[in-house]
């Protein structure tokens, strides 16, 4: 196997993105492409210590910058983006996580907004292992620690959006964005429904590891070394972003309430399980009912994201895409064995 | 190990109940006892084939029947209902689902109201092979067929409300009811705050397997033989029904929109993890942030259920209950060898 | 004219009920007949100062007790109970409103659960001028006082709930309860789907006045002496409460979320209107989408409820019920002319 | 009294933005100036009779077209734009509404995603008779007509986002946008959170008349005449959009589910009642809760909104922005005369 192209991407502050939409790529590539990107981490690499408080460190809006945006070259309006994780490997030995004034599931927001003051301000440092593949987490209020397991992941993976819309990188939607779900991990392809020539792709918000639901608002923020694969597909882009696993086809919905992220997801997950299988929609309804299984991505962002997952095992020899994950799958281990 | 009494109740369809609270005991039962009862589908048992549409054959309010209540000798308002489940096997060879006329999570609901006719009503069959592991998926409208895996579990299973209020047995809420999540399965304890004394528990709606969050609707829906031990912890009620796993804690959460479910469940996990790691709030709601699974359970009923699920890994020693859960495992053991 | 029988009834606080729903009548009357009657406030008159906090003067489930239940008789499932309210007069010189922990639409609640402690309780003294109509509000904080229109009102009517389901007086819903809408003042009929025999109506929860939304969680709470006529319609029974005033009919909604409580009064107007005027669904749709009001009730209870107000006038000649709350009008005005 | 600078602004279609932000000015205004603008429809003027359904003659982006942005001279961000309705007038004498796929609040959406097909597609004309004060509404499928109270008002005016964000001009947010509420209508001033230099305001979808909720998606739509004052105030810019009428403080939020619009409306109604009256922030909850009206605005676009409304009544001789409200209303009083 001859590996395609290597293209590498590492950004300084002054190039980093905020948005999704309305920058310039800073670079173009062929599709098919592997890309070594680096990015900084939601706090732009100033939280440094359980003094930095975020809040006092971080300057609205500049918080979770991204690298990119990357043009792909023959992207046009309609197609779809695949983006396949080869690695993600923290940049730095040390992650970081902390509650912020009026972010988090369980506080009172600017959108859920109550008379409450916040919630304190806390930030909790971890000792990432790469080699053990630990996270060390400490109370900062008592002795207790645990290790739990290294899980690295990129929060915030998209393209720009349509009709000319400019959106924070802190928010998910049919762009992708900022999804915050842990199945954004290596071995997985995403798929994204292109709005603009060229795609631009940008990414950032890399998590060494992150519960279900992001719950206080941010996960194990770390900086990242990252490599994908960005590849095409002509036509057939789809309306929300879906992402493949060797086990798992996960459709992703971001919206509020959170039944609207929900039922986005399930509707997308019925309408590819359809599509793949020949079924028709009630029967696909059904299949996806039982077969399927439904994990919070973030409640805590400006959109909620639900992914709905179907197990690969259900297709039998039908692959989607006409089997591009798998592809990918086999050009990465060729990548990852002959660098 | 002298096996504590068992026993077995298995009510005609005069003695089924469709609300929680309300009704007498059908039987009394010594705290510890093993308990070994039938329970009939949600359907009555009148869903036997693709013709049988749900809703000529069922009459409303007579839908989704529960076995119960069961009173628990002792159990007082605040105290906690364990009731671990040893054994669920479907009773038949044949499990049913089924759309049903506004009701679903991708479709218009009476709540959820909107000015488009209901979907199709359509009755899937699937054969149950309890030796193989299987359920069977036969398209309706196609040829297209898959084998899932069983994985008997009960939708509803829970008590007496608070406030003297009786609610429908299709409703989760507090008291637990139809929480409609697959953890509750064999080998998993649920635990229950009691608001009236002698708990009264009851029990139903087995399903053969169910995906997350239930989308259409229905399960796979089959009668079962039941077997559980039902015990008792005095105080320390929980005030949202808990289940425990050999792997997780998990804490659940049923309200609409979907976000409160979810914050309700978060909300309970981080503050039993506190309880049992000696955590402030904070180092709590972090720890639970990086560390736990949040799965749908049901976003179809009249309330939605979620599930906030804590690896016990990072307990290390310290056990729920005082280790009930792993005592209760190690009785049913013996139930199951001796019986 | 000839008034109707005029029944009266006190109840003493061992009658009082917090449920709608399993309990037997306190009386039993005929369709057309005068209640005049008496209502305590939400507190059940516990709060009688700035320093008796609900939380330590009542005592969960003990809120919001309601007068009733008044068997209706002929009443049965399927029909309309119409609850015309001739006079709601302050029983007392003050009314009270209060903060209560974790109750209302701007803090953090059991449902919408969070890591906030609960906002300060405080409470509030209103006195009650019926002469000049004045309420007055003083601030407790600062020296700013003032006199708000007094607007009597109740916020909790209804009557016993479908599928046997015992609900919490403070809990709105299909069969009514705390709908708490201003619109429920004097002058108005309320219309309610009978579900048991008798009806089963209830009364509580008097309001000096109450803004839309009862923010907060309370109204201005006062006991009250009310006079209602009480009619039956055979068959016809709403969905969801309606009501009628002089001038607009208003369809009620209540659920989660609050555009859930918005989509089912919009739906159940846009029904009616079609119903009264001969139009199909979306020709009633569209006029009801530029002629209607759409202020919220309240977004606090257990459920939210929304009003859908259709201005009598587009109705011409046309009257909802054959002209019920005309002819119910009527016999008010002759009972007021005539005690 | 000598009349402020009139500035005259009438784009073709090829200067109007579908966004707000991401477009330079069309043109720049003191402080005070009076701009007579024109505005086209929702549809962009392309549905003309029944037979034109917006999903075939509008092509998406291209709706809802809105005139702007226009900058003001000296807005910084932190300031306050004031946008003061002077005249709303119909430049036409027809205006239309229509159903369309999959929008609206009783149809399934893209965000409330179902397995329905898309409602019947219909549009409805309303013959405007400006003299009479009158727009007439006519069934399309029987003989019904109804002529309405004409109540002209633009559903979409606002300014730049914060955070570099560009907003397609049919979401309405912390910017204004596409409120769509029926208070904003001449007479009223509107008040806006600066984000960027000069503010870039603009304004469009004007509304022949609109029900509250705007409920089938679309109001009375026609293209506008529209006379406003711009003024600024530097410093103390709201972080949500605010209304004045004569009568009313009204605070407005734009978010999903429609509870949190409700909260972010009146959050900041509290918070701006306390600081116009001095009360503390529990006693400025108590006001509002009994004295304040909550009307849907709309519950159909990418976000809902909600108003609260206080009387000002209860403000005594206090005035918000020192008056600036009363001295608009004269500025256009002799406007009006005069020109």
């Amino acid at each position: 196997m001859t590996l395609p192209e290597t293209v590498r991407l590492s950004p300084g502050p002054e190039d980093w993105a905020y948005t999704f939409g309305g920058r310039a790529p800073l670079t173009t590539v062929q599709p098919g492409s592997i890309v070594e990107l680096t990015t900084e981490d939601c706090f732009g690499g100033k939280v440094r210590g359980v003094d930095d408080l975020p809040s006092r460190v971080c300057a609205f809006p500049y918080l979770n910058p991204v690298t990119g945006p990357i043009a792909v070259e023959g992207a046009e309006p309609g197609d779809v983006l695949a983006v396949h994780f080869v690695e993600i490997a923290p940049a730095r030995d040390r992650g970081f996580s902390s509650t912020f004034p009026h972010f988090g599931a369980l506080t009172a927001t600017h959108q859920t907004a109550m008379l409450h003051p916040a919630l304190e301000e806390r930030v909790w440092v971890y000792d990432l292992d790469v080699a053990a593949g630990l996270c060390h987490f400490r109370a900062r209020n008592s002795d207790f620690a645990v290790a739990l397991p290294l899980d690295p992941m990129h929060g915030t993976v998209g393209v720009a959006p349509a009709a000319g819309e400019v959106l924070a990188s802190i928010t998910p939607g049919a762009h992708g964005g900022n999804l915050d779900t842990p199945e954004m991990r290596a071995g997985t392809t995403a798929y994204f429904g292109v709005n603009v020539d060229g795609a631009l792709l940008a990414i950032g918000d890399g998590h060494a590891r992150q519960g279900e639901g992001e719950v206080c608002g941010t996960a194990v923020e770390a900086a990242m070394r990252t490599t994908v694969i960005v590849d095409l597909v002509k036509g057939g882009g789809p309306a929300w972003p879906r992402l493949e696993s060797d086990d798992h086809l996960i459709s992703t919905g971001s919206a509020r309430p959170l039944e609207d992220a929900f039922r986005i997801s399930q509707h997308d997950l019925v309408g590819w399980t359809a599509d793949l299988l020949g079924l028709d929609q009630l029967d696909a309804y059904q299949l996806v009912s039982q077969a399927g299984l439904a994990p919070a991505a973030n409640v805590c962002d400006t959109n909620y994201t639900m992914a709905a997952k179907l197990p690969k095992s259900v297709l039998g020899r039908v692959r989607a895409y006409d089997g591009l994950h798998e592809r990918l799958r086999a050009t990465a281990a060729a990548y990852l064995r002959h660098r």
